[in-house]
């Protein structure tokens, strides 16, 4: 069975600097009517950095968990900006290297209202660092930490951001 | 350096099924004002379920992204609900089955506009199966995967789910 949910109506409740907010009427496969409330985003891209054992690491405060939190360098895409040229912006601006990048993973945040995609690229040549170049109102600072030590944050649960504990699952997966 | 937003005032500008959104005007580190566009939510609890080497999925349509998704059995926190309770609840709900879970990760899906906290349970001594019995309004399909297609899904970019991603390779990355 193949199921689709069909846009009746919509409306805009908010359009803000980094999200919009929609409220539609769908029909679903059984004839009746619901609402979505979709969240529209234009995506994020971020990158994982190992050199040496050690992978890099930003860590910002976080206003909606109301403290600082480590993640890979990441950030938000201009709108219908290409993943890969985000991304190489932001581990520039954050941690002031440069890399090339490789896809690594994609991935839906949480798919029950937003439809924000997630690039997650893999550093390889990682050159440069020391200098940001943060946007305003940006601050947070970079570090590293042994591969060992990032596993047992996230083990005892100091590391949550979802690509963070994405990526480096999939590196300790495919390092073993 | 400890950063830290303080909040000067907020005002609700939805709230609905899903979500709330609030747009906050907050204080920064070096004392200029900016604006936090918060999506309160509830919460999420999911289960990672392998049984014989299969990965117990469910199929969903999820409309923010116009198509079916794969994802592991899922669903969101009644408002102040035990993680566990829930977890048990949407895997019973969804597939049938229940299971002893056990506590497996912690996630901020997408810290950067919403407060969600995905608690993500490994499911042992797996039992039962068959019978959904779904929310009004929800349609979806149950199948099992072998680890090895499920990766290959992953690769190709055809499973997405941020929690489903983290959740597999953490599994994988013990496996080996």
């Amino acid at each position: 069975m193949k199921f689709f949910e069909k846009k009746l109506h919509g409306k805009t409740i908010y359009d803000g600097k980094i999200l919009k907010l929609e409220v539609d009427e769908v029909e679903l496969p059984d004839g009746t009517t619901s609402k979505r409330e979709c969240v529209r985003h234009s995506g994020g891209a971020a990158v994982l950095c190992v050199v040496d054992g050690k992978v890099l690491l930003v860590k910002q405060y976080r206003y909606l968990y109301g403290k600082e939190i480590y993640e890979i360098p990441a950030g938000k895409l201009e709108r219908g900006e290409d993943p890969l040229i985000a991304a190489a912006r932001e581990l520039k601006e954050e941690t002031g290297m440069s890399a090339d990048l490789i896809p690594y993973i994609k991935l839906y945040p949480t798919p029950g209202y937003t439809d924000e995609i997630i690039h997650v690229y893999l550093a390889k040549n990682c050159r440069g660092g020391g200098n940001q170049s943060l946007d305003d109102g940006e601050f947070l600072s970079v570090c590293s930490k042994p591969l060992n030590e990032v596993l047992s944050l996230i083990e005892s649960g100091e590391i949550c951001d979802g690509k963070t504990v994405a990526a480096i699952y999939k590196f300790v997966s495919e390092s073993n």
